[in-house]
């Protein structure tokens, strides 16, 4: 991974000169533009969001310049909310599961091989069922068991366990984080959820599907917020199934896309390709 | 199209026996199996279906033999519930829509190139917009104005008007039916709803599937109950989408989808693909 | 259509300070910048693309002030060749056919709900097939008949019968065209072929399809170049097929592909999404 | 998996009365048919592929009767080529490998949730970089290196080693088999193409896809016959790309169809939903 990688996004009411103002201040700096993607929400009048990738020699050398004339030159003439990504600051990111492999052996592979651009910290699990499959990959195995009634101490727990994350991965983690944790760790947690949201919010989405007759089965990525289900989609998928599908052959099909779904989502916020929009997302894909 | 082909279709409890009373009762009157599908709810104990197309020579001449011997000595035995019909007996249909011509076009093209193997007798609209469209295929136009307080009144004519019509299709018809009326036509109507139903019930759901951010959209093709967007479905479609759509594109891009969704809805219709479990659909594709 | 709507498509070798000096040259006349698409086929030292679309009061009175100082004060510094686009210049497009109407259809069907930006001059053919239908929409059909020896000839009406357009597009015409005549329309000619290119070049693509017992079958349109079937490739499609399928389904399957991909591709030409890159496409979509 | 499931392949001359002989002939041994598929080349006079998998309590003990009467009742009569395949009878699958882990690894994976209906006996490779994946499995890893000049000597080994499998599946392994090691094992090794074949046969077909700009990629699942890539094709996939990816991008992504392809085909293979129709396939899935 080259070094010298760096991503502006950027934030703000639209309004005309940010392309010309980003740009020009790159150019200043000898920086090299790789992607520029931008996203306005209305003709006019509306949100704006950009994210530029762009190359420039000796970064770690220039971060805190970048950082200091980028603030006083360009975001608050335009009152930009903003941040800079530098590809030699890898990011962290932690991941929770229960008993279901599939999603969490995906994330691991894909990393094993280089395929997401991460540090993988630490697996917290309700089980040790997944230890051996974990600590395989060199990767530290935490067993946090829940009970009935400690959910605010086992997310104390994770909250503690996790410290220093830049990112946590739901894999199919099956227990419910307090509102305290989700608020602390907003816009840092995603989910898999075994459906094509919002249909079939709320337990057994499989057995949902199927009792409804559906065509097709899907798994969204979503942003975790205190409202269960409800968080902003990053990514969606389908699959074509029959009414010769049992429940369980619709799960084992889901499970190939909810692999599928999750990494694409966690690879696109390692690359710094997602911006909340309210309920939203606009994802640079 | 060949006149000596004919569709059995069989539902019943699930039990030893059904497939070779079936194909031996064809065998002895002399027909060949094209092809034979089945389905059973369950591994044991559950519902039985069944759809064999066949051959047989002179089927015009054999067909009240062909039902009455099966009913006698094959469907009595098995208690089952079944229909026979036959490649010339062209079934009737007829097409409801309002002002937005992409499903009612893409239906006559098919129609008129010999891919939906059925006579449309007429299309009724509530409005005029589209009478010179379908006109210039050689179908009758009627138009029947919907007002404020004349449901039951539209309904009764809309009956009459279609009478004789083994299906009718919804092509973006906006108004709804009366109970009586859907009563009356059970299980021969289907409409294309612009959502990847369960998702997006009720008004404007492209409106819906933007203010919520998928990352995918959809139609759903659903025969009509007395429940709104509830009935049973026969086949969904999706596209992905991005942030960048707004909602006029994706009603742009729906159209396509709703177009294919309710074409291939109308063809399994009119090719006896579709048994009704309950509020499913078996589909023989 | 808002008629102060530009597109600036840029080619160049990658260089430093390209988005800023266009950027800045736009923010200089007031443009509001809408889009920036760019790609560069290498890290260092490739080729540059770029396409913006920006909006602009009193485009038609500034076009060529934008024009004359772009080409100054930009485009000679960095080497560029390029061209601008104005939404006021509505393009012009030709359609060539034979007997098949399914691709003709789908974009006079389009373009008749205005989803195609542009003004279909004509319809060239080589039957007469096909006349109602193309009249129907207002538009002229001139019958042009091939035989055996005066593809010359031909080629030299359907020339002169063309004059003024921008774009033809080979809506399944059967005929090939003189290397002189591919020669004066440059990169003015789309075709749609009937398979997933390069698999199944030449005649007959789906019977190849069926005699290989591919499990998909796919269309593609592409640039029309003296070689046959060997043009650029603009867009292209599949669906998936089983061994159940003859040819004649396989034909009639691979329409419905057709139509979209030919869609697809002629949008995009339309809205300046497609630039060249030797024997390979850019496509900003 | 229940130990009392049959299925029955049949591929003979089209004619009346099959179905009803070979459901007859179940009925008469007490079986009960969960699924019957068959496929006939022509309408008349073709070839006639049929797949009934059946239930029977006691299957094991009465598998020879059901052979020896099926022989001599059914098949001798219709000139079937035929096979029986008992539940109980579990497959022996072995696998070669080169370097590349990926389509490897997802076998091994599904394998390991008992998805893949089989014994994986062992892994060969002409590599040591795997064997620590593979001996994690609990399956025994064999290293045959390979030379110069020593390719009928390798054959010959993996022959050896591999004797007794009923499958022997390709999963990236880089080297070419013998003429003579290929007819030995026909109809029994099934590859994994890195290609839409018959689009870019032969070597690095990422980097011909590459320079083609095609506008999807795609994998290809064959039987292994003695003319390189041009087997049976079992199953196809494609992804859609664009000009932004590079030759690494493209092979990244085709890992991703290649791990699905194959899954597929090798799930089908054993689960006995492959029958040999010259050089296509007839895939009852």
């Amino acid at each position: 991974m080259n070094q010298n990688i760096a991503r502006l996004l950027v934030t703000c009411a639209d309004q005309a000169g940010i392309v010309q103002a980003v740009s020009g201040f790159l150019y200043h700096h000898g920086a090299n533009i790789i992607s520029l993607d931008q996203h306005t929400t209305e003709a006019y009048g509306g949100k704006y969001f950009m994210r530029v990738e762009f190359h420039v020699e000796y970064l770690a050398d220039k971060k805190q310049t970048l950082l200091d004339t980028f603030a006083k030159n360009v975001a608050d003439k335009y009152q930009m909310s903003w941040r800079l990504s530098c590809s030699f600051d890898v990011k962290k990111m932690g991941i929770l599961v229960s008993k279901e492999d599939h999603a969490l052996l995906e994330l691991l592979w894909r990393y094993s091989r280089g395929a997401l651009p991460c540090q993988i910290t630490k697996v917290v699990s309700n089980h040790e069922d997944l230890r051996a499959d974990v600590e395989s990959f060199g990767i530290p195995f935490v067993h946090i068991p829940v009970g009935k009634d400690n959910k605010d101490e086992v997310c104390d727990k994770i909250d503690e366990v996790m410290q220093g994350n830049d990112l946590l991965v739901l894999a199919r983690y099956m227990q419910i984080l307090t509102p305290s944790f989700v608020d602390k760790w907003e816009s840092k947690v995603i989910n898999i959820h075994h459906s094509f949201l919002p249909a079939f919010v709320g337990a057994n989405p499989y057995k949902q599907a199927f009792d409804k007759g559906v065509k097709l089965i899907g798994a969204t990525a979503h942003y975790v917020t205190s409202e269960l289900d409800e968080g902003p989609i990053i990514e969606q998928d389908v699959e074509r199934v029959s009414h010769a599908f049992d429940v369980a052959e619709l799960r084992e099909l889901g499970r190939d896309i909810e692999r599928e779904v999750l990494s694409r989502a966690v690879r696109w916020y390692l690359e710094d390709r997602i911006i909340l929009d309210g309920n939203k997302t606009v994802v640079f894909d």
